[in-house]
């Protein structure tokens, strides 16, 4: 294909909100505005709804003229031959489930711009030189199962197939990933692995999550890589006490500690250009005149680089036992916390450390964002780090891979309100559509 | 009676502690140790075990001579004749019932020093000058009906019987305070009323629930009021947004301004010689990679002076909303909380005054306490404000009356493991039973 070529290739802007919207009949969420579509989603990973949103996916690609295959993770794989019949294809990849109070766009707009891009394939009688295919990740929220992106985590043999088919429904029930996958009738035979469905090369169109091409006024972010990330759970232990009868030189009150250690985490992250967060605390006993004895909390730190993590972690260790031992303290207002030390223990859940997306697979980003955005100077688009985990980091480990981000409103994401304008999802999916077909090119010995 | 006279008057320990053990045995609660009584207590207000343990009080107490009256609220006032018998009585009082992870001395030791005080009074064949009588508050700690001190309160007049009468059963179930004294046979027929039950003085022997006599090896707390607190819930709103993908400029994170503040008024309380405290704190959604678009936080404060509260308060509500608006920082630190503001807002839930207990019982106990430590000097005893609420509150709303601390193991109340040596058991039932019987010879004239 020439530069003229892909100048055609034009993605139908209402056939793809149509076909979106549409599929959000199955696990529409809560209204937030009085429009049809403005409803969030609530399509947790292998329920009934998920089921109607695959057999959708199954029926239209097919429908489409790909062959599709599933994994013994659900992953859905549909294919469209290209000139060379045996070589794995390009894929453009995201999931269809969603977080429990989720909106429309995040992962949703990734498959159905595949599945645009397959149509406009399809209307324009283009003949790949290779396969190209669409890739439908299972539970990549962890909404449901919890651990997020797992099944391309189980494809990428990083996570073990046992592991993630033992994953149990959170909430009580007993219901297994396994279980679930039997009983919608996803239970694919195909080993999830990137052995036996390898990819060449994984795109993925996601909604940014977050504020900056909103701010910046651009259109797309040519992700060149995910950020480290870590997290902690973190355990402050004192002693419960009075509130009324116990003079603050007397107190080892574990929730003043912590709220010291998540002040300060935050201050220290931002002089290493790193973020520190904490999602989650709880407080033991809890009464409103006993101080705290116990407080655990959730501690997320990230950097593009690996090496900031390690060093934001390490200073926050000291920090937090010269805060927890109530030596001189590092903030002179905090003087309260006088003699009584308390113990703080830290458990690491999580690591994940940096991805940096293919340099081939970003430029195919770039030339097609300056091409669908007609910018040769680039001021729409930028290079962006994903903040956010996404199936593409497992997929990075074993095929060239980049993202592309559309703007989303306020930078809103797992919420109903997430939203994305039709002509931003639109130049969003012609950027993937495009970055296939430059990829295929490529892969071709073009340029 | 003499200063010798008062000598003679030797509560009997073993006998004391007996009796409190045995009595433990309705409502024991979690085992900390092996002996027999290292257990707590969980004997909640109105309960089958309060029952039993108001059972034996008014057995007891009858059997040493009193007369007993049960009010509507449960109150139970056993009366001992003076010479003169138809003056109110001078009364000790404390409360029976427990938190539900509570321990063996809070109330508990008041109510048995009371009865200890009536069979060393009947032992002695002493003749008081007017009534001495002993009370068992009911619902002291307000764990089981969510209003502490909630029957002095209805005797005080301060609290209406219906709202008293009404209280739910906290957890689920919809038992009420009248239900259940009906239940348990103790919805008496005397008005709740200081007019109808009306007291010459009120002592109350208490442990101290915090660490300063012990901190200072004294045996004493000659306690001169109560310090005044107001309770506040207050929500911070801001924004829930992902941990990974939104800067720090852009977040509006409940949890960090929360932080912030929690650790700004205890800076603020010290620099005042008050209290700030927080003990309950909720978040939401609660997610270990969404920061948190809301957090609501009990504040308690207090401090001996009523304007010292109020001082504390206008300033905290004009820091708070400096720290919201995320203006010029007070803490340079804290720089991170950049632009986006938040929302705080304000609830008063309790706002309870100083209280000054009468100079006559003050004395009275300072005497006694002199006497039983042989320590004219003072040395072994202190004046000391109460941090904590008591009965004794409400008590001192409509008679002359004062509190008896004695140390308890490293401060610790509502607590299995809270604990108080016999002998500063029997110490402090030593001062409240001379106290009341020199506010006896104070009323017939004496010095």
């Amino acid at each position: 294909m020439t530069e003229t070529d892909f100048q055609k290739v034009k993605v139908n802007q209402s056939r793809l909100m149509q076909s979106l919207h549409e599929t959000c009949q199955w696990g529409t969420g809560e209204r937030w505005g009085p429009a049809p579509t403005e409803t969030g989603m609530a399509r947790l990973a292998l329920s009934d709804t998920d089921k109607q949103a695959r057999d959708w996916f199954v029926e239209t690609t097919q429908k489409l003229g790909c062959k599709t295959m599933v994994d013994v993770m659900g992953n859905i794989f549909a294919v469209r031959p290209g000139k060379n019949k045996d070589a794995p294809p390009t894929y453009a990849g995201s999931h269809l489930d969603t977080q429990p109070t989720g909106g429309r766009y995040d992962g949703i707009l990734g498959v159905h711009a595949g599945v645009e891009m397959l149509r406009v394939i399809q209307e324009l009688d283009i003949q790949t030189e290779y396969p190209v295919g669409v890739v439908n990740w299972t539970n990549e929220e962890g909404a449901r199962f919890p651990k997020s992106m797992v099944s391309s985590g189980v494809w990428a043999e990083d996570i073990p197939l046992e592991d993630a088919h033992n994953l149990v429904e959170v909430g009580g029930s007993t219901a297994t990933m396994k279980s679930e996958l039997q009983r919608i009738g996803y239970l694919g035979t195909v080993p999830a692995s990137y052995r036996s469905m390898p990819m060449a090369a994984h795109f993925e169109l996601h909604i940014e999550q977050g504020p900056i091409l909103e701010a910046n006024c651009q259109k797309i972010g040519i992700v060149t890589g995910v950020q480290a990330y870590k997290w902690f759970t973190i355990d402050v232990k004192g002693r419960d006490a009075h509130t009324g009868t116990t003079p603050f030189s007397s107190r080892a009150d574990a929730l003043l500690l912590a709220a010291r250690m998540i002040v300060h985490a935050q201050h220290v992250a931002a002089s290493m250009d790193a973020l520190a967060s904490t999602g989650i605390l709880q407080t033991f006993p809890g009464s409103t005149n006993t101080v705290h004895g116990h407080v655990r909390f959730s501690l997320d730190i990230r950097s593009p680089l690996d090496e900031t993590v390690e060093a934001l972690e390490a200073t926050l260790r000291k920090d937090f036992d010269a805060l927890a031992a109530g030596g001189p303290s590092l903030f002179a207002h905090a003087a309260p916390h006088g003699g009584v030390p308390l113990s703080v223990s830290w458990q690491t859940d999580t690591v994940s450390p940096a991805t940096r997306f293919h340099p081939d697979c970003i430029e195919a980003v770039r030339q097609s964002a300056s091409s669908v955005l007609n910018d040769s100077a680039g001021t729409l688009s930028r290079t962006i780090t994903s903040g956010a985990g996404h199936d593409s980091v497992y997929a990075a480990r074993h095929c060239p891979t980049s993202m592309i981000f559309v703007p989303c409103r306020d930078g809103v994401s797992h919420n109903p309100t997430e939203y994305c304008a039709p002509e931003d999802c639109s130049i969003g999916a012609e950027v993937l559509c495009q970055s296939v077909l430059r990829y295929d090119r490529l892969r071709a010995g073009g340029v």
